[in-house]
């Protein structure tokens, strides 16, 4: 893989490709045209935004499904509002690669103030430090294209967005030698792995009531077909946290619910709880996961495995890889002891009977939804009630549910679709958003009906920020927001079909008709003052206590 | 003024009051609930906005004419939303405080990954580290005090935003002693102040063709009357930069024109740089400003003062503050020799004669515009035509013109039009928006709407980032963008008059429509293809041998 004769930009592109990435997301601007220009030629795909924020939360979507996003976008006025969209793919460790221009090197001399400038030339880096596992300036050519290898190897490598910048002078700067990519590897430790799997299939083979609660990690290193495996052969029950749901399908038998401490059902809450064994795989254990810290687990009946640690009860090994210790339990093939499934977790949607005329609440909708998605659904969630209420879907096979659970950025859910729809062409997104999140990046829309994506967006419509009604008791302003009418943004954007709805009937009608169509179909579902879904209710009650 | 009873939430909310803050923009979170609850029954005026980085725009807007502005977010979600307005606001001045919740202290024991959280407890303020003049955490009771005075005082004195993280166990935490606010004060050096004065008088009454160049700190520093008595007792022409356009009225006798370099008409750039002696007040010599660097000032004809330095030829003084330096200036009375002002230098709107079947060209439109506008005006440009063409109009009598032309971030102006109308609810607020920057944050008309504001919006629609066709040759795909119909937004948002125009009929029917409503006007301007101001020709020209 010789590349003596590639710049620098084609050198990124060529890599990005070996990746497998199709697509990327973003906003030219003038220090990156020329970047922008060599990708227009290039096979991968670009996908102009309408604002940088929302290209970053559509690449980690991207990243989400496909395992490595991209975003290319302009020095600063561009990089710097992709910020808390980086923050948010850091956070819940999704791969993002932020592709930044910058004035050219011939034009700092003497440190002149050019446009879209901070403070000094390297803020902008200096910013994306703390926000990324690795960072670098390609203002080098002959450490550039190692420097390409080492921040892309570290985004696949740890599931966290990494950011490159390329001084607009330098895209098309080559190398006077050849530059050969090595693949670093990380192997974990033998020895470490040997006696980490002795001791975890010790205790698991020794355990009355095992459980696997598998995390968010599962998905991102895609080891979903692996852990099945290992579930399928030992038969232990699964259940997940709520940042990781559908990371199995939750029809699965041995699939017991999502797991969140007092935030979730008794019945799951009780039988996690309850087991002498856990076996925690890829799971972080962050506020909202664990149900704000209600979860009730005793590490001392825990195995934790993440790519970041591996304990055994109270003591840790170090240099074991996730992948490896879990295809070593598997090719060990332990044995544990049966445990029922009792009748109550396994996910049984009610027939839902309409009531045409009835006021439709968030659970009644739910409920009508769970009739609706299939195996070729995508659900994306926003914050707050769609969120809570989303973990009520029961999702199928291969069905993906996207939520911004651990960091908890709102207006994740429409961009995130459009990251989902480049990705997926083929499968029915459908957001849930509510009206506030919808009015922070709703807009995005105008992407998806320019390039011919067909999600269903259902905008739960509150009058508000409905989350933070629960969380500080009062009648406050700041909770209300300004009423759209949403509906009519498919007439702004010039395609699409908008529904304004209050009842059952007219959701029923709505639904059915955004199933059939193919463009964007865009619901505005009316809810009762204080109306909520059971899970927020629970939160609320203790979020409301820290508040 | 003890304030031993006060918390710290308190005497926040007390200090920003005695800078004169009235207003405040931002979004509620869970972490900042408490500081809402406050805000809320406090004297200042919470104004709820779509989006977080809107209510920056819209807090350094209200800056820019108040002298001091506010925004208050959640952590991490909400702070790391804002880097770009921030940013902004350090590049081009603008005081704008930052007030964001954070986690408890008493949650962040044992290092729990609580929601919003990235890195760690520090990663957000270490990012606005890079990007502000002051921050803290408010996190000690005995220092918080005294670091607020710190921090607002920072914000007053460098006109530079910065930031206050206050973690919300914090916000009613009591100091148990009194507190009382020092003003550090910063006085010159007054020796330095008097070898400097008689310096630059010696070498501006020695001057046969006396100029001053007044930037964009003048307006900052709140030094216009003083600037302008100190050109009418001389009698000595001022020109403005762009970033300073509107410093004076454009009326003025003395007033010349906005100097640009290569960029701007040949007339102005030939009467500044035919000058012996030029005064630089307050003037950032940033690209734009210098007209991407074609500006041709000879620095041994020169004395440059500014809030950060004082230069006289080739030589520095230190110590000699902006204000001081200028009222110094004043107080000796200099006598300079007088020099003509040409008649062709003079600003004189042609009188707009309609052809009401052409087709609008931007030229023709700002020509319409110049009879429009009027001493109750404020004119808000943002980037690419909007500014360029922007220049082209001749600013009242205490008329404002706002635009971000150093930092140029595209979709400033909608949100900096809502900070306006805030700041001078009884002037009218006239934008000009490309339809790429509008893509962006538009939709913050929705605040506008909600609080009844009248501003007139002009979308210039050129289907794209039309200035980038001019730097970077080629027929490129990612400068088309979707076409939205922006007149439908007011139906969507139930408030205000939609108009979608082509001809110069339609566009002077609706402006004169717009100019007697009480509401909201949104223009939807369709322009020739390829249209564009002579300005922006002239720029892109320049900056498309760079890229």
């Amino acid at each position: 893989m010789s590349n003596t004769g590639l710049s620098i930009g084609e050198y990124l592109i060529k890599r990005l490709r070996e990746y497998g990435l199709q697509d990327l997301f973003g906003i030219p601007g003038d220090y990156v045209l020329s970047l922008y220009g060599m990708l227009e030629k290039s096979p991968i795909n670009v996908v102009g935004c309408t604002r940088e924020d929302c290209a970053g939360f559509a690449a980690d979507a991207y990243a989400r499904i496909k395992g490595l996003g991209a975003l290319c976008v302009t020095y600063c006025v561009g990089g710097l509002s992709v910020c808390n969209s980086i923050a948010g793919a850091y956070a819940e460790k999704s791969p993002v690669v932020l592709i930044t221009g910058s004035p050219g090197l011939n034009e700092r001399v003497n440190n002149p103030l050019l446009h879209h400038m901070v403070r000094d030339f390297r803020t902008q880096i200096e910013v994306f430090e703390k926000l990324c596992v690795a960072v670098a300036e390609l203002s080098d050519p002959m450490r550039a294209f190692a420097e390409i290898d080492r921040v892309l190897d570290a985004a696949v490598r740890f599931k966290r967005p990494v950011y490159l910048d390329i001084p607009r002078d330098m895209v098309d700067v080559r190398r006077p030698i050849a530059h050969v990519y090595y693949d670093p590897g990380v192997p974990s430790n033998p020895s470490a792995l040997k006696e980490a799997t002795n001791e975890t299939i010790a205790l698991l083979e020794a355990a009355q009531r095992p459980l696997i609660l598998a995390g968010i990690e599962v998905h991102r290193f895609q080891l979903q077909d692996e852990l099945l495996e290992l579930a399928e052969q030992t038969k232990v029950p699964i259940a997940a946290t709520l940042l990781a749901k559908s990371v199995i399908r939750e029809t699965h038998p041995l699939f017991i619910g999502v797991y969140e401490g007092a935030m979730g059902t008794k019945e799951v809450t009780a039988y996690v709880e309850e087991s002498d064994f856990v076996l925690l795989l890829g799971t972080f254990m962050t506020d909202i996961n664990l149900g704000i810290f209600t979860a009730n687990l005793d590490m001392g009946n825990c195995v934790c495995a993440t790519s970041e640690e591996l304990r055994v009860h109270h003591h840790h090994y170090h240099g074991v890889q996730l992948q490896d210790f879990l295809s070593e339990l598997k090719r060990r093939q332990p044995r544990a002891t049966q445990r029922e499934v009792p009748a109550c977790l396994k996910p049984k949607p009610e027939k839902f009977v309409l009531d045409a005329d009835a006021q439709l609440t968030i659970t009644r909708m739910i409920q009508r939804l769970n009739e609706q998605i299939d195996d070729a659904t995508i659900v994306i969630a926003d914050i707050g009630d769609s969120l809570f209420a989303g973990t009520e879907l029961i999702t199928h096979e291969r069905t993906d549910f996207l939520s911004p659970a651990y960091y908890t950025s709102m207006g994740f859910s429409v961009p995130a679709a459009l990251g989902a729809s480049v990705a997926c062409p083929n499968d029915r997104v459908l957001v849930l958003c509510g009206d506030g999140a919808f009015q922070m990046t709703g807009m995005e829309l105008s992407t998806i009906v320019r390039h011919g994506y067909s999600p269903v967006v259902i905008v739960l419509d509150n009058h508000g920020y409905g989350t933070e009604r629960l969380l500080h008791a009062g009648e406050w302003k700041f909770n209300e927001i300004h009423p759209w009418k949403y509906e009519l943004l498919c007439e702004v954007l010039g395609g699409g079909t908008g529904y304004e709805v209050r009842t059952e009937g007219e959701f029923d009608a709505a639904l059915t008709a955004a199933w059939k169509s193919d463009s964007l179909s865009l619901i505005h579902v009316h809810l009762p003052e204080g109306d909520c879904s059971e899970t927020l209710k629970r939160l609320g009650k203790r979020l409301g206590e820290r508040v």
